[in-house]
């Protein structure tokens, strides 16, 4: 691409290096912005630098919190015995939206993922088994993705915590709600069999 | 979505009022701006903010330009008589990548829609019939979109050059080079065999 203006080249470069947005996309959203009033452009750019140079994360949990301790970690009513071990903030706020579970959090920050250079060290795995050494945690249940790195990360925290009084549990895997039978993958179909509810409690989760 | 983090929920917002991104994708792209260094986003927000603020559009052709006249108009090797009409500077780029135009572009900046309120007086057209006006052009080859509001464009201009010393083309709509004729729709092909072309004009364009 042959750009008439070095300011122009620069902005396209800079928004093409962010991810899943190649050169094209990023050449329209800058034309975008420069057809919108200059206060938008300010606003993004305020917003995001603002962001990243003041942004904090709970002592606690780790979540992207603006306070010291983040709201559901200094909630009273939250159930400080039972911790949910996710990826990052998008999935408490995808379980958050369930209101299914009234525990805290723990975010990692990611996953182990050799092929990424990603190991134990990079994510927030000490301060998690320092939290259940201190003896106040009767469950932890692991909510990460169920792909090979997320299957990774979990074994190697259960293997830490070898010899710790505490419960671990995985969240179900099994058939979406609302998904055919026939379109379900023999993987998940087989887990699904093998860790068949009794059917009361199927009707109780309604 | 419910966020942990205002300046997060801020941020997320900003982004998503660029086309085609939605608050899924915004936090997304926010998230990993947060995993990156902090010098990223800096220069991300500067390069959109210096573009903004100091874009400049070539006096004569209305090309994003760093300078007052932009490369094109200022290089003495293009015909000045035949002139582009394009609809913005995507499309310079394009026509430039095919290096088969000598002259000079003039950028619209848009195309005239009712629909979203984009009339002639918002588009760089008055400059345009100035120009024509001035008697230094020969040729104005069309070359907008084929849709609908790019034909309503070409018309417009058209009517308003009534009376003036100027050759008016468009450029040839047909069947794109690889494309299998089964494929084509009607219009298209109804169109490229009305307006053939002589064999030898074919085989010298290869």
């Amino acid at each position: 691409m042959e750009f008439s203006s070095k300011l122009l080249e620069n902005a396209v470069y800079e928004m093409s290096q962010l991810p899943g947005i190649g050169k094209r996309t990023a050449l329209r959203l800058v034309l975008h912005l420069l057809r919108q009033p200059e206060a938008q452009t300010h606003s993004l750019s305020d917003a995001l630098t603002k962001l990243r140079d003041d942004v904090n994360f709970c002592r606690n949990c780790h979540n992207i919190s603006d306070t010291e301790i983040c709201e559901i970690c200094a909630n009273p009513k939250r159930d400080k015995s039972i911790v949910c071990v996710v990826e990052d903030v998008r999935d408490v706020m995808a379980i958050e939206n369930t209101s299914q579970f009234k525990g805290l959090y723990h975010v990692l920050g990611g996953k182990i993922s050799p092929m990424e250079g990603i190991g134990p060290q990079d994510l927030n795995v000490v301060s998690l088994i320092n939290k259940v050494k201190e003896g106040n945690i009767k469950e932890l249940i692991f909510a990460l993705s169920s792909t090979m790195e997320g299957d990774t990360t979990n074994f190697y925290i259960y293997k830490q915590l070898e010899g710790h009084d505490v419960i671990t549990s995985t969240i179900a895997r099994g058939i979406s709600v609302g998904d055919e039978l026939e379109y379900a993958d023999e993987v998940t179909l087989g887990r699904s069999i093998l860790n068949r509810v009794p059917f009361e409690n199927s009707i109780k989760a309604d």
